[in-house]
Order: structure tokens, then sequence, then C-alpha cells
């Protein structure tokens, strides 16, 4: 997706090898109109796959979701990361790894709101290691329910994120796919 | 707003005298076709107050300033409840006591996403004990911005939110307002 790709150029900055602040336009502050046409080409790829519930976790996937379910009309779930206070639901609990903050949290998502009658769209803001997503799936397959695949703003292919998700068994499509951000300069692939 | 005080009569859940889950189409699902109309009519009231920046806290908040944006068409800033690992800016900072969960937390924005020059909505799923709302506009202020007011999706009026953020300082504009939920009936305002 270009105006993602030249967004990324222009406001993007790179503070090491492996991290990329968007957080002017993509998970601080948000650009409405860029994430619009981001949710429109997850739309455009995925139109045809039947797709009943956008999945993603909070907090910077929520914008995401909401601005591709909107093509899909379909509602969006997101998973917490912390237990909602007032929890009277049986939950799909996945446990993921951080390696940016070495430790596991718990995402979880209510049984209420995925079924095996759903074909589920996981969307994200960044694909790294791919922890993230496969907690993700995870709770998509507890469920029961059918994966169509995962939209993911930026992957971070250096980081091995779609091999650790089995390469091939899911349909990631990643709008701006970074190669390397060694030396401060983002090359995408 | 008629359309959401009939979704909170079919699909809210009170739980006991101050607790009603929406989690089935405002904040763990989400309905972006009522989103979309709430953000419609949170436009409809501030529209001629020069408004520049969105500003919410995740995570709930996120998917309803988001949609509230698309109309302004301006950014979308969230606090932060958890520091982000990348963090390298300075940040504003306000102490939020949640009386929910008995503790106190700090939200966080980024310097760079609000400035004197910005004239500010605030907006948030529910306005309870007001704590919340208390905290984004201690931030506001901090930033020497301008507050234009806050809109709230659902006010529970007797918990007393809009007078702990000095009611008449504040244009504070709720959707539903509901004035009991005692004997598990939503009665609103």
């Amino acid at each position: 997706m270009d105006e993602l790709k030249k967004r990324i150029l222009s406001d993007g900055r790179v503070l090491n090898d492996h991290v990329l602040k968007v957080d002017s336009f993509l998970n601080h502050q948000i650009d409405v109109a860029l994430l619009d046409g981001i949710g429109k080409a997850f739309y455009d790829h995925f139109r045809d796959y039947g797709i009943s519930k956008i999945l993603t976790v909070e907090a910077s996937g929520i914008a995401v979701a909401c601005s591709t379910a909107r093509y899909f009309h379909v509602p969006v779930v997101f998973a917490r990361k912390t237990p909602s206070v007032t929890s009277v639901d049986d939950q799909y609990l996945a446990d993921v790894y951080s390696f940016t903050k070495k430790r596991t949290f718990t995402i979880m998502v209510s049984k209420r709101f995925l079924t095996p009658k759903d074909t589920v769209l996981v969307v994200d803001d960044f694909l790294a290691s791919g922890q993230v997503l496969l907690g993700l799936t995870k709770i998509v397959h507890q469920a029961q329910a059918s994966l169509a695949g995962a939209g993911i703003v930026i992957e971070k292919v250096f980081q091995g994120g779609k091999k650790a998700v089995k390469d091939g068994e899911i349909d990631v499509y990643s709008l701006a796919r970074i190669a390397s951000l060694k030396n401060k300069v983002v090359v995408f692939q």
C-alpha cells in the first residue's frame, strides 16, 4: 500500500535495528483517513472469504479493526490483555510471550462472541515475532471458528513472525513489509 | 440517541445497582454501524467548536474516538495506561483513581500530539465517577490546549461524574443518561 509506505518513510522514526515508531499516525495518534485506506485494502484482499467477525487485541489493533469492519459490515471483537473487573462470562484464553516486555501475558475473549459459525479475519498493527498473532489464532481454534487469514499493517519480516505462525497455513496479508531497519534506514521488501 | 437507548435495553446486562455490561456492542464486541451513529451525534453537537483533535483513553474509548474523528476529519490521540516499551518522548501525565479496581493508575500522552494550538474534544464510552474524564482534562490543560467539551456514550448519572468534573465548566454531552440501575432495571433520565 503506497500511501502507507510513504507515510512510514516521512513520519516513522527508526529507533534502532528492531524498533520503528509510528505513533504519530498509527498507534498513539491515529490518522483516521489513512486507517480508512488500510481497512479498504484488507477488504479488497479478503472480501470473498465470507468474513463474519474481525478479531484483534487491545489497544493498538482496535482502530485498525474498526476501519476494516466498516467495509465488511461485521462486528469487531477485541481480545483483552487484562480481565474486565465486571467479567461474568467464560473466556477463551491464550498465553502470549512478549519479547520486548520479556514476560508472558494472557489474552482473553468472551465465549459469547466467537462461535463455530464464525469466519474470522484477524488484524493487527504490527507483525513482529508472531506471538500475538499465534495467540489470536489459538483463540479462533478454541472457538472452533474458521480462520480466513490475517491482515497486518506493518510486518517486520526480519523478526520471523510469518514463519512462527506456520507460513502457508494462514493467509497473512501485510500492507508494508519491512526487510530491514539497519542503520536507521527503512528497507521495504 | 434513541438507537443507542434501544440497544442498551435489548442487549445491555445489568449485573447489579452499579454495573451495566454493554460488551456485546460497545466495549468487547463492537457494532461499527452503531459507533458510526455515535460519532455523527457527537459531530452534530460539537461541529462548530473548531475541534482539531479527538482525545480518549485506551482501550474502550478508541473505537468511539475513531468513529467520531472520521466526521471531524481530525486525528485521534489516545492516552495510554501503560508506558510504551519504546517510549522516547516527554509525556503529559495524570493520575486516575479507579473505584472499581480500587487503585490509582497513570494515563499518559506524548507531548508531541497535543499543543496550545489544539482544540480538543474528549470522548469515552462511559462516564461514571468522572475520574478518567478529570484525568484527560488535566492532560488537555497541561498541554495548554483548549477543551471544547466531552462526548460520552453512556453516563451513569447516579455516580456523580458530571459533578466531579465541575458541571457547567465543561460541556459534557452524553448520548444515554442512566438515572438508575436498581433492581436490574435501566431507568433513563
